[in-house]
């Protein structure tokens, strides 16, 4: 099983700023990806949340449960703690992924507090970055059962 | 609709520290609230809430129904990079409110992540802020109307 | 008497960035902030100096003859330590002003010097500024009364 | 009655970094401070929650009801600024508590914004430091009676 | 076409520290990336240099002739603006890669001086992050083929 | 045995500042930590020393002698990388102590160099900290016991 | 028309520092630049003063017509926002002119509030700055009469 | 001759935050170091600004006619660089004096702009101050006669 | 002679972002150059080089040989310290040249590491800096001459 | 009875680096000052220590005993923050003095730790500041005698 | 063999400011330690190169053929993270060697990005410092080879 | 006579964390150096001190008295300035030591605030920098004899 985590204001993808985050409604993203990783062999389970705790609660639930996270944060990249904290928690492969490429955006936007925990980002894609972070979901887990026990 | 929002802590005006915040309680400030908006022939909706998920999911739900906000999101105004965005994406009147002047407090309440994406500021006047702020929404839906489609 | 006082370049409103500061004219806001004084029963004075050092002379003028004074201090808002002197040594209601929202320009103006000073800070409502500003003096005035010697 | 609170990821005590935060679970630090407050007379109410708001209503619901709060709030030690205001509007004894030493630990831990409005802090005992904290609110409560109205 | 390039220290992959690199060779990446390039219907072209100057001179020679950039600039990366000024220039499509998660690692790696100017980014997953990165660019080159002129 | 240290100007206890500091002597603290240490089955050696240079000598004396270390370093708590290097040269028990909550006074008094060596901090309890550091002792040498060579 | 503006302390050139500022006295340079003015077909008019609200009104009376504007305003360049703002609301051609190089003086010197809103620097030639500012206004209005309406 | 300066709102001594300032008028200053300069065989010349171009032409007008300037330049000494640069072009003695003691106050008063150009500095003795400037001018006085051509 | 330099991506000019650079290509502003410089009866030398390294040869090569260095070295400007000290070890006159005005551009173009050690800059004003950094050598050289040996 | 404190290193005036201390020995420094003390009706007790311990204690023992302290504590100024506090214990006349003129020297002299909790401050007087400091006490024994229980 | 590289503008040592590098030249240094080299019975290839990317594959080319590399890298040792990262790569002995002691230049010359992964620095002894790193090398080789495999 | 010394905690070497400092004992170290010294007709003397005081005062009896002075200060590097201030009043050959590369551990061991004022620095040869630092002072010696008078 993989987790599609997405952050606050995501809902309103396809409505809000198309020019930064592109066409694509959330729900269109989610299916998309959810084809890609059917087409992996992997099923998708998703969650948007507005709020921070809700998101840290997803990862605990997906402990010995989901293979692997990818997740959207939205803002809370930028400030969200705990949420560093939760994923820190989770021993399965983890991806963080932007819409848009945060470092040509505002300054608060540079840094993210999830980065130094995941395994590897993928920033700027708009909704091409979906399957890409399938891709690569796909690959961490195959390198994974290579390594072995 | 004015859809009048307050941040964590708010509920607690009339009890917590007199001399920064002034002696009325949260419904007093919202009835004077409610009062002004009548007069000036505007319905008043009020939410209260510590979450800052909540008040991001009250500004997506302001979207196409209400025509300003006003918003005294306490010390969420500091660090809610969330509620910044919620409020990007939001196309009506928006205005910053605050009871105390922050200014005047310690440094960390000197910055607000709020200010970049609102039409304006009212600080610092207790509570004649609510009627004041009200008396701007008035004020800045006339331009619009004004400037016409 | 209520002061308004102008820092410098602002004798050019109406003419300089409109899109920034409005179309209005300084005698436009002067005469619109007199009236909306007189409707509220009282006199208004104003002065439109370049110079800080009339500014802080006005100030001075103003102790002990006018019950409040409003400042749009333009560009001297973020470094004129002096004015902030001379606003700290006035015991009258204080409101700082600002046509635009000086939050969502350069970085230089985020910092007010003034704000630690006044009672009240009203910025971004452009025009409309002036009559809230006249509003918040009223009510301040008021609240003063009210409390009592 | 003294509240015990715990912020986000705590719930994975005993399962999530022993080498940083002992193996001991939630349940049995809960039950030792529970068993540390009845030998000093003191019932014990118990929360944890991973969003900020949770503790921060958990707060103003301890306001004249509970003596004493004993705050472990996880990463929202670091940038809750409402969590701050909630503590700092609460009247009663107040002790940030945490398991691990975050002075020793990722630089963005060595900042509490909780710090400057607690009466102290014990870090750095792992299991240890719940029925310190314990010890430490009964001696609290005492002075407060000695120092009488 | 393609052109991937490779900045300095990075001849020696598969020899310098795997725990962080990874063990596949230089050669090993490129054979693979030019497999995957070849399946999208892509040639590549490759380029490894110690040298700023010389990448300089690829990004150049690259304009109206190659359709996309994949760049893995090494130490480089974190300050070399000419680098930032070459890439600026160029219109095509333009992925920054990292083989490993830079956010993880020395704080003098958590700033790329790229970022600014590229498309997109694809860091931390080592070998895998090649074939991700001709996925992108065949999906990037595919919206702007759709776009239209 | 037990060594508990204080660092410059506490040899003035009961007479600085007794609003930060408490009324309680430092003979008083002294006399207060022996009985508790003492009720621990625990001897105490004491030093008062203004200079950094016999802290550290003290602490070199407690090498392969003393079980404990309780420190009040004062003002040195601030600066003194002397007495930090002494103390990581120390392997047994290690607590740092404050009478006042340093986080709530000047913001030089905000980090310790201390901290990052020591096992944990027990801070703004005046002069309940030092029973309460004894009890901290006593459960540390316990685990370190219980956990065996 | 030109207009050449310099800011306080210039009066005293010739006289304070020639290692830093050259011989030539203001009234030298004044003369020069009158001629090198006059060969351009130019007319050239002065004002020296040390009172950035001087400089301001100077700029204001130049709107609407003086084809440009050099200016060297001694320490003024490196604080006085309002001296900013007044070149901003001026169309016309705009040149900031040092004697020294302010890069190799003290820090404070190192950055110009100024150079945001000029078309152009000219730092470090002393005497020989004059000239070459006027040679700098020339070209620059042949391009924009080039350039047409 | 000595030339006495003050800055901005000086003229409020006396009447402005005595406890600050002290309840002497700048009045009685200027009177008692009149006659202590008396005393010391000095005659005194004295202005009070509020604008820093006053002040800085003061200075230029003492230029080879006064001895010795003493300077309480107010809030401006924290900005006005311009005025450092006057008193840099000034050979006599040159006394930074200031009332209370800035080191004690808001952070922004704690640099001084005009420290490194003068001979030494006198703060915190309030009206007692005075005096003691116009002792140091006498002794430096001294000094330099003694030091000869 | 007199050696005008080029940095990197200064090959692209007339093709790379006219707006900031004009339209001119760098053979036409090197002719321009010479035929201004042979009017001064002066002959060019040029080189554009991406490499820092033939920059720094090229300063070398001209010791003992050019009267003069015109350098716009593009990005390297910014952190290139070996250039930096290539300029220093030369003793010719040294003219700092950019096309754009960089303190209206991004923060990192705000500092120059070669200011330090040149003459004079000329910045903004586009394909006539050339002209007048040739001017400014003339005089420079006049002067030199003037002053003997 | 007024206590001399000397700082490490001023054993050496007369000695070190004239053109900064002057040539005056430490004996004739405090012999003068004694005379002056004397003359005042002041008895003076003197000590030069190098350690900040020996400053301390001196500081205790005057307690209670001496009127005033003047303290020149040479390097120790700028980091030693127990001699603060042991400043700030003492509830006598505080007189900070300086032979020469920190702001004028090596950045890090620029900040005082012990300005905050001085009376006063007197820097840049070389030999002369002695005497001034003794007048400075004299004046500030009288006003406190003036103003009486 | 022992590799010796010295970065940009070293080839001009002699001639280049004197009173900071010493008057040997380049060849004389290089002469002297192979010479110390010989007599530690080892041999010395040496590169000098202006090209950071030059001495990059240098260091490559010094992978299991040379026992030891001594680096004297002139400004790059201030910002060559490409230099910094093939000296990581590198295994056998390294010195970081400086002429001068750039502790006491300008504050860029401050930070090494070099020094992080050296055996150990030899700075500020001029042509000695050669000889000096020679003998520092023969030691280090004699301490691996006694450590044994 | 060449003085060594030894600054805080350096008397537990052999005990210390033997990865960081090596296995040589103080008095080993003190051994060799001695050897080191006799074999090059120097005599040698030592210190070790945890008293900064103790260190200043060893420095002021080294003057006029030895030729030399080798210290590695410990922990006091880092913030020592009144021991800068000792070494700044020597004016013998002065050499910094330390046995570890500062560079490669915490960040507050980056800066030296005694390197501004030595001859030159050796860092990080563990015990072997003890006779290399012999060699460098016989070397310095024989430079200064050969400068002569």
């Amino acid at each position: 099983m993989v987790l599609l985590l997405h952050g606050p204001n995501l809902n309103l993808l396809g409505e809000r700023d198309p020019s930064t985050y592109g066409t694509a409604t959330l729900d269109d993203l989610v299916a998309a990806t959810g084809a890609a990783a059917a087409e992996a062999g992997l099923a998708l389970e998703h969650l948007q949340a507005n709020a921070e705790a809700d998101l840290v609660a997803a990862i605990h639930g997906a402990r010995h449960r989901c293979a692997a996270i990818v997740v959207n944060a939205g803002a809370l990249t930028h400030y969200a703690w705990s949420l560093h904290d939760a994923l820190a928690s989770y021993d399965g492969v983890k991806i963080e992924l932007h819409l848009s490429n945060p470092a040509a955006r505002e300054p608060w936007r540079h840094v993210s507090v999830l980065a130094p925990v995941v395994d590897g980002t993928i920033a700027g894609f708009k909704a091409d970055g979906y399957p890409l972070a399938i891709g690569a979901v796909e690959r961490l887990l195959d390198r994974r059962r290579t390594a072995g026990p």
